[in-house]
């Protein structure tokens, strides 16, 4: 299917904002076996969107169009897609009246802005909107063998017309065709994607109905496998084949599939052993400890970080001696192995894991340039383990680079997947 | 003058990665004075990027087209530019021993892929490339009246090549025809965007030679204000004409300019006093003290952060009473103050900030639901102050909201702006 995107509002021309809502929905749209072919965005000019919505219209076989469907005069939408394909705009009275329940629920009064959110264009198919005021609705334009989803630009919003509409009739299209669908995500951490990709390719010329896909969300790289076939165990059963095969050719860079995120695959390995754990931070600041608190639920693992930025903190916190600090300096293998063991102790926790380095981009020094970074697991019934690295990225990439050594630590202990 | 951004490769119609180049672009484009009416993305499509070169060139002033200037066989932005134009591709002979050069230097041999990147279009002004290996390059099409830029699409390559030749160029032009052009911006951090909307409108109307836009990024809010004038001065004079009445309507949700971080901003207040922080998190795990340390040169300031995600913690390491924490709840004002305190004492920082609070999107209870935070200040001098804050955001802006209080805390007590 020819699919075109098309994004309006000054805010996406002006660098206002960055543009979410495109990528969120063209890795749904892998996922549901369909490319973006063009992605436009435009600013609140007529004549522009007028002219975007019909040279789409003439290419596409569905285009979906998101923004300007706000109670603002710079909301021009529904106006310009009657404008380009000949229709009225009619007030929807469903729509009135859903709008105006909105406003009598927030106790608001509602204005006539707000009415002209009911508009649509005469003939559209309503989709209305759960999830806001916006009215969403489909264009039929038969002529042009084409299908045209109007979806306002909130993000909440967009996402949860997609989930609603769009992704279901997608799927219903495709199995009305006899194409059943599977897509599969196999997420990994510390491979480069050039690895990754290199360790996937040759895999995939057994799988001729297994399309692959990467994405990467720095420092994890994520393979992605979206199989094809005429019923839906069909399509599932060539995914998984392809997945284990996957799987294995990345072997111990691999945490998780399409659900997981590396904070929660972190946070599951801790809890299947019932390891409580405490971090001790330098020069993540914190970053580590919260990286792991992104995961809903980390309060059962989670019992605290002991941040200690300043040489004197690691020595009074997490009785660093201060002759190691000395003569070892305090970005040294043996300084992460006293921060991680001081952190256990303080804490009473099960496992503590330490951080300390050079984030730069000044800093270093000889044979520990800026970027070099040491992390050291302690507890959990091992000896205490340090690892070092180097970086060779910015200040911030070193520091997010870090938190996930600090978390890949705690995850391979608690799985007993460590590297001798 | 009207310019269109065209953005290739697949990366950017499948979800892989998150396009931060335009909206980089866009805002500095605005700074210099240019708006993009219509920004493109395409896959690494043949025929879709000839088209799209052909069609934006007939329309625009200035076409920007990033990517697919790489050495792999998708990368085929070269011969889209011929064909679009009716060019042949050759090889630049200084562009070749460029590459060479940073191949000999990385020592590693060069390889006919790399050779690709030493062609351009015939009768292109090649601008070559500082920052990488991908040759850039400028097409002067007379007869469509339009100048296009050839840019490579990795991130620091595109801004160097921007700042070198894009930018002055367009400054130059601007000069040449008599426009001078100066950029400011007002960040605040506290106060909504349509409130900030609304004050900054109604000083518009007296400035007429000044253009305005905003720009977020969650939690904060800027002002953008770009002034033309025949002189240097003239434009310097209308621009800051109008930045003192916004800063002075804007008030206290002022941070900073252009060049200013929030962190940065707090880092500079703390460090004016002499002052040295320490931090106590409790639903933040750590993201206050790191947001500090997102400023280079954080170290001389920020001591550490004692983060006590458990209750048993904020006993032991912050000394909070016990029966405090059963009385009042870990999410209180008396909790919050405690903690602040508890970590000044600890730390033996200066001034100490505490975070308490519901992040969501489970917990909360009768009266403090989800989203309820408790920050407090301690030392520099005064009583210590906790402020409560309700905040209807999901679970990471909650977050990323509560380590903005705790800067902002710090930044005012340090300035002598704390509210009564």
């Amino acid at each position: 299917m020819h699919i075109e995107l098309i994004t309006t509002g000054d805010e996406l021309v002006s660098g206002q904002i960055v543009d979410t809502n495109s990528p969120w929905l063209m890795d749904r749209l892998f996922a549901a076996g369909e490319l973006v072919r063009r992605k436009l965005a435009i600013g609140d000019e007529f004549e522009d969107i007028v002219s975007a919505l019909r040279e789409a219209a003439s290419r596409a076989d569905l285009v979906i169009v998101s923004g300007g469907l706000g109670p603002t005069l710079d909301d021009m939408t529904v106006d310009a897609a009657c404008k380009a394909f000949g229709h009225e705009p009619v007030v929807d009275e469903a729509q009135l009246a859903r709008i105006a329940a909105i406003f009598t629920r927030i106790d608001r009064p509602l204005t006539p802005n707000n009415e002209r959110q009911a508009r649509v264009p005469a003939g559209a198919e309503v989709l209305g909107n759960d999830f806001g005021t916006a009215t969403a609705f489909v264009l039929h334009e038969r002529e042009r063998q084409c299908e045209l989803f109007f979806l306002p630009g909130v993000p909440r919003e967009l996402k949860g017309l997609c989930e609603k509409h769009l992704f279901p009739r997608l799927k219903a299209r495709a199995a009305a065709a006899g194409v059943h669908r599977c897509y599969r995500a196999v997420k990994c951490y510390g491979i480069p994607e050039s690895h990754m990709d290199q360790a996937v390719r040759p895999l995939l010329e057994r799988h001729p109905h297994v399309r692959y896909g990467t994405r990467t969300s720095f420092p994890e790289n994520h393979v992605k496998l979206l199989a094809e076939g005429a019923t839906p165990q069909e399509a599932q059963a060539r995914c998984e084949a392809l997945e284990v095969e996957v799987r294995k050719a990345l072997g111990r860079a691999v945490y998780g599939g399409a659900e997981d995120t590396f904070a929660g695959a972190t946070l599951q390995a801790l809890r299947g052993r019932g390891w409580r754990v405490c971090f001790a931070e330098s020069l993540t600041a914190g970053l580590a400890a919260s990286l792991l608190a992104d995961a809903p639920g980390a309060s059962d693992v989670l019992l605290g970080s002991s941040v200690t930025y300043a040489t004197g903190l690691k020595e009074r916190w997490l009785g660093v001696p201060h002759e190691l600090i000395e003569r070892e300096g305090a970005v040294s293998e043996a300084c992460a192995r006293a921060m991680a063991e001081g952190a256990l102790v303080a804490s009473g926790a099960d496992v503590a894991v330490s951080l300390t380095g050079y984030a730069g981009p000044e800093g270093g020094e000889e044979g520990r340039p800026a970027g070099t970074v040491f992390a050291a697991v302690a507890g959990g019934g091992l000896p205490t383990k340090v690892v070092e690295r180097r970086m060779p990225f910015d200040r911030n990439q070193v520091r997010r680079g870090a938190a996930y050594m600090a978390l890949e630590l705690l995850r391979r202990r608690a799985l007993g997947l460590e590297r001798e």
